[in-house]
């Protein structure tokens, strides 16, 4: 029994928005464990919705739709499926009362467009709308296919679908397994070398274990399909184990764990403190350490010194170094973050120094060029130097300095 | 000749990301005036991907497919493909040497799973990458349908799409009537009430006008069809011209303009600096600022003041002040502006102080709270009371207070 979703709209054709009710209603499907292949988009255009509903009805038993359920003439859903299977559309009076009182609410006059919503199939379900005046349908037109719909607007899809269609969908029996998974994190590695020392568990069938990417990161997924999530979470655990012990101190944390916040952790529970010196990052190290709530706990703050003049008078950077090394340097960096360390009184600080471009890199020095300087308690400065290369762009640039300057940090703080 | 896209990958169906490739791909087809009819997503499984092709071969020329080009065994996307058309692949040695060069920019060994990312369908061509491992293709496997592959991380999609997949559809005579837009941006106008004040011009043709709202922001497209950009500009021109009277100064700028990019090219031409002091944002303003390219002529640095200590010691705030005021405060956001104007000895100087949250609202002062100050060049300053909503969440009241200060100051720029 699978389920396959159809997203209707010309705006999602157009790029207007992102179609983010097919993830909402991807992620409710994994956790119900009711598996889906396929999804679709398609326009606001009667003969391919019903090309879409031919291919779909022939592959999947649970179809779910949202969009297409408004007032308007390019608004197509309903009519869509009543035609394609050939059942007629029945105006319903409780509809109509419905979005009649809704208007009234609002002070306002329901307009002769609104009645279009109170047709449904004949023998369809309505799927009310608590707060829209668009309800879905809840309909078996032949035997082992239902058919769920629901409105394009993401508010009242999800109220609709939390309050009907997960109810329902579970009185059928289905999705009575969850999904349950938990995704791992880790950094320092690739995703290729990563896939390598864990090789042996992409075979695993309950839980499977499966890679992702994103910048800068490396994510590996562990699902387990059980009757509830204890009993899932005893499939996870000892897998999870085995990937921290071959990952060792690349793995960083799960979940919505981000590489400040175990950062943060870490300096909470030891009672130290932070501060920054940012060059090229220009505020962006600070801002991805206070994104985590609760940070005023640990990170005192820092200086951003875009300019050479505020390294030299704010920072105690001498004058010299910068001449003959330059500001990218590590020498600079590391005076960068002896010289924030002991303006704040902390007990770390970190600097970053580089050049984010598009302009100012040299064949010696190229855009992509960065330096991370790092002190500890004991007033001990590492510098480090990485080289995330020319073509990457500015903005990501920026944010890879930040994350691997917080990695760097997290390393020290586990070995120290 | 219409196209569609196709985007592979299991973490879709599980809901893991968001489709933001479809969305790109979507907007640039309009872009280009090449109609697309449908969407699918599939995931990493190949009878699944062979019948995705299967149909959108039947009903499409060209197929654009996004994901599965990584060096693990779930990535399938160009084994897929080659099968169904029943063409051998090839080991191409430029790939093979690129990756290499790639790894050893990185410092890193190419791992023997990587190969498999050289492997492409004879005959197919190949679709450059210029930052990450994976390539895509351009192919016409058959008469009259030609392929695309990217890879699913989207800044390599995109650039692949500009350098390499537009300028082959241009010299195929696709996309030639082209969809020319201008975005104007505005702030401090609702999306209504600006609907309002131009309604109007929504019932034009060529060009079209419509409303788009993000956060804190509000944008109106401006859209004409033509042959060339130039006849669509003079298309755009007059109705551009006509929404700046019309919106005064809340029109701040279109297309790639932010509010950073306008406020820097103001400094730049006055020959004036800018620091900022910043306690919630917590370096989220400077970050702003530096993400313009060139920033350095203008923009000198600034403190985060995280922690009270470092704002009286750094900045010169009054103890009794943040005893008496509260840290989140008119007064201490000016003293923190005018604290940092005389230490980084710069023209203009903003500081921001506020309640970010989840924690830390009271009755009075709820989260939301911010106050932003601005010094001008005759050591004036000025202070801005924003209440931005208990319910926003922590990142976006961080976002806007940022956005909402350098409005203040973009505001403060034009009237001195």
């Amino acid at each position: 029994m699978t389920a396959e979703i159809i997203c209707i709209g010309t705006e999602l054709l157009l790029g207007d928005i992102l179609n983010s009710n097919a993830q909402f209603l991807a992620q409710e499907l994994a956790k119900l464990g009711i598996p889906h292949y396929y999804q679709t988009v398609v326009g606001d255009n009667l003969s391919r919705i019903h090309e879409v509903i031919k291919i779909a009805s022939k592959r999947s038993q649970i179809l779910i739709f949202t969009g297409g359920l408004g007032p308007t003439p390019d608004d197509l859903t309903t009519e869509a499926i009543a035609t394609f299977f050939e059942t007629p559309l029945e105006e319903k009076q409780e509809i109509i009362e419905d979005i009649t009182q809704k208007f009234a609410e609002r002070g306002r006059q329901m307009t002769v467009n609104n009645c279009k919503q109170a047709l449904i199939p004949q023998s369809a379900d309505i799927l009310p709308n608590l707060t829209g005046t668009a309800p879905g349908i809840i309909w078996q037109p032949i035997p082992n296919l239902t058919i769920f719909t629901f409105p394009g607007v993401p508010s009242e899809m999800k109220q609709m679908w939390r309050d009907t269609a997960i109810p329902f969908l579970k009185s059928q029996g289905w999705g009575e397994e969850i999904i349950y998974s938990r995704m791992m994190r880790f950094r320092g590695i690739g995703e290729s070398a990563l896939a390598e020392k864990v090789n042996h568990l992409f075979s695993l069938t309950n839980p499977t274990v499966a890679p992702y990417a994103s910048m800068g990161e490396v994510k590996l997924r562990v699902s387990a399909k059980a009757k509830n999530s204890d009993t899932a979470e005893k499939l996870i655990l000892p897998v999870a184990k085995e990937i921290e012990d071959i990952a060792g101190e690349d793995y960083f944390g799960y979940d919505h764990d981000t590489i400040a916040s175990v950062v943060g952790k870490i300096l909470l529970e030891r009672g130290e403190t932070l501060s920054v010196a940012e060059s090229c990052t220009g505020g962006g190290l600070g801002s991805m350490l206070t994104e985590v709530s609760g940070s005023s706990s640990y990170f005192m703050g820092g200086i951003i010194a875009y300019s050479n003049h505020i390294k030299i008078q704010q920072l105690g950077v001498l004058e010299e170094f910068l001449t003959e090394y330059g500001a990218v340097s590590a020498i600079v960096a590391r005076q960068m973050a002896k010289g924030i360390q002991v303006k704040f009184n902390t007990n770390w600080s970190i600097s970053v120094t580089g050049i984010a471009g598009p302009k100012g890199g040299t064949e010696n020095k190229p855009v992509g060029l960065v330096y991370v300087a790092i002190a500890n308690p004991d007033k001990e400065v590492e510098s480090y130097e990485f080289r995330l290369g020319e073509k990457r762009g500015r903005e990501a640039i920026r944010h890879l300095t930040s994350c691997y300057a917080l990695d760097k940090l997290r390393r020290e703080l586990l070995a120290n």
